[in-house]
């Protein structure tokens, strides 16, 4: 593979044409669902102030971080999430904006972690957020968005599970039992490994909190321990018609410490995977990052794009959904044009100018070659059609090249009909 | 302005809503006139083994870069431009594909300049390469794309100039003079500055070669010196109708050391700004990053995201033509939806729900809202309908708000109905 004398770095994706229109694919369907939804798109920089990411984030994050020092003498960080900028962000513009802001971002992130399936050292991530409304009627616009996004990928319901908890519910759970917050932190620690964690584990680490695993497990059985921003969230789901999508799930916590409340993660049913999305209320972030100048309610999630392809190429029908996109996006033309003989050159310049200049996408041989060779070049171009510029100066004739079947078109409206059948059942215009 | 306790670099911008849709405006334009020359997008990684930027660009490029050591201990650097990976990734992947390649890239690079009007730290660069065809009629396709996308955004022939020169002219010239490589290397970077160089200093660096600024004035001004490639270039634009856009110019000759044949730079028509898009031939450049085991012809140009931007701001009719653009995209919904009471938020909910599905932007008040409140809100969001739900749960009250004047729809067909509202002659829908 590698002739150049050069690699990729480890863990860094070359995007040859193919895997950019699988990456159009889910960017294009990701912000679509954003905006049915109401929210803006914004952007936020690659590059950070390192202090703006350990102020927040903490913990794991901050050893995977690709950090260093520009030539100015300056502690800089590539982001690794962006809900810390976009926190920045929103205490300094907030004001500029009526509430609450639904505000989206579709942004390439890097952690220096082992390159493996479902992870690389930069990936892109879709960040969606509302900020200034407490309420739990806001986390379920954002679930509705969740749920979309995936509706929007051919997933089924049964392809997918949402599993939605509360801190709120483990805090009132420590409070009773008399942790205080930094014990309510590392508890949540050893919640958020129930699932990989042993038993043996669990019970010591449970044990030095003066807890057991069985009343942690009796905890999360009893449904009466949903929370009251829970009972609001499904309510207004239940409206939507969305309500059998979410379960109720103390075992999921989140691993960043900011999150406050109502938080979430989206899993493949087999539940093979890392989650394919999740994320949560965190009301205390904006005014931490502001040094208390603003105090901001928000929520939001993420959802990154390695775990979604991997689910979309395991199932079968939102694999064939992205197949019939990506055979639509990836044609590199509308029409080929075909010069049969180089006397002919200047008129089909002419034509190729006329057709692009009318939106169509054009491709044509750039020097001389043998008709049946141009031929051949079309079809690989995904083409529609091949128009054939020869000595009729009246006609042209083209090949529609799904059908295999010829007509013509009368050289002095050649671009109008072109367009008209670039219109019709072929489907739309590439450009 | 900052209320945060941090900032953003100097030299990153944040893009809220408004500048992300700016950005949004260039970057389509782009895509679009790109693919209607049939040339197909790929993206590069953002970090790359430093040596491979130090091998192909040198000169002041390698003093400009964020470069820094990973956890690995790599000595990594941030992409400067898009060319030198181009490269690589061509060595490594042509076979796989028929030639010409005609790709396109639209990317983020990073530069350690001075922030200034024009420029930042980081900039978008629109990279349109065609690789596998040594011939003139390559460049002219190239200058093809450059001139249409000038057009594309809005610019008269009148707005701008393209200068177009041929590194071959002064290897000519050189080689008759009895120069070496190294001393041509010197001499083109003489020529670079001509125009912002003073007499005195060009003296005394021509003469340093055995040459006058008198001979080399006088070579430019000759036109019988243009070259072969220019003539064949000329003669493929003639034929587009394309030729008045581009004059001969041999005081071009671009920065960057791996220019071999043709080069070109964009200029708006004061020349005040910098130029607003350059590129040339770089023959030999795939040979060098995959050391001579893939010899793959290539030319190429790049348009950077801060100076056509502000040729725009600065260009009325192409800023209004962006402005119309803006206004259209950058509403955040196409349907406010309306709960008159509280007791209606259930059905406002399952009508929003089902909008949504139909691929209807949709927004409404989270919680709790005066009537008034709300459809200033509607106003605000640039909607062009609020839908307001109500006691009659047959019917729903319409306002349509670019023309102020009511309508209502029957329930049981309202999605329909507001499908074919939002495609009549209010413009395509949003999503």
């Amino acid at each position: 593979m590698a002739v150049s004398a050069f690699q990729s770095l480890p863990g860094f994706r070359d995007f040859l044409p193919r895997d950019f229109a699988v990456r159009q694919y889910l960017h294009e369907t990701w912000r679509a669902t954003a905006r049915r939804h109401g929210f803006v798109e914004y952007e936020t920089p690659l590059l950070e102030d390192t202090e703006l990411y350990l102020k927040k984030s903490g913990g794991e994050l901050s050893t995977q971080l690709f950090r260093f020092e520009d030539q100015g003498g300056r502690d800089i960080t590539l982001r690794p999430e962006v809900t810390a900028s976009l926190a920045r962000l929103a205490a300094d513009h907030q004001r500029h904006f009526p509430k609450p802001l639904k505000w989206f971002e579709i942004g390439q992130c890097f952690r220096y972690e082992k390159p493996q399936k479902g992870r690389g050292r930069e990936f892109f991530q879709f960040n969606v957020d509302l900020l200034g409304e407490s309420s739990a009627v806001a986390d379920a616009e954002l679930l509705s968005v969740a749920i979309d996004t995936m509706r929007a990928f051919g997933f089924a319901k049964e392809d997918y599970q949402v599993r939605v908890s509360d801190r709120q519910a483990w805090a009132n759970f420590a409070n009773q039992r008399g942790l205080d917050s930094e014990q309510l932190a590392q508890f949540l620690q050893i919640v958020d490994k129930l699932e990989r964690d042993k038993a043996e584990v669990l019970e010591s680490k449970l044990a030095a909190l003066g807890l057991t695993l069985t009343e942690v497990q009796a905890f999360i059985a009893d449904p009466a321990n949903a929370s009251e921003s829970y009972r609001i969230l499904l309510a207004d789901l239940a409206a939507r018609g969305l309500a059998e999508f979410v379960r109720w799930d103390l075992s999921i916590v989140r691993g960043l410490a900011y999150y406050t409340g109502l938080v979430f993660e989206v899993f493949d049913a087999k539940n093979s995977m890392r989650a394919v999305a999740g994320g949560g209320r965190y009301d205390t972030l904006i005014s931490t990052i502001s040094d208390g100048k603003v105090d901001l309610p928000a929520t939001g999630f993420a959802m990154g794009d390695y775990v979604i392809r991997n689910l979309i190429e395991e199932t079968p029908h939102a694999l064939m959904q992205m197949e019939v996109w990506l055979q639509r996006h990836q044609a590199g033309c509308d029409v080929y044009v075909v010069v049969d003989r180089e006397e002919h050159r200047a008129d089909a310049l002419r034509l190729i100018t006329s057709l692009r200049t009318a939106g169509v996408a054009v491709d044509y041989a750039l020097t001389s070659a043998k008709l049946g060779k141009q031929l051949q070049r079309a079809e690989q171009s995904g083409a529609r059609l091949a128009l054939i510029v020869g000595e009729d100066a009246s006609r042209y004739t083209a090949k529609i090249l799904s059908s295999r079947s010829e007509t013509s078109f009368a050289a002095n409206d050649v671009v109008e009909a072109v367009v008209e059948f670039l219109q019709g059942p072929d489907g739309p215009l590439l450009a």
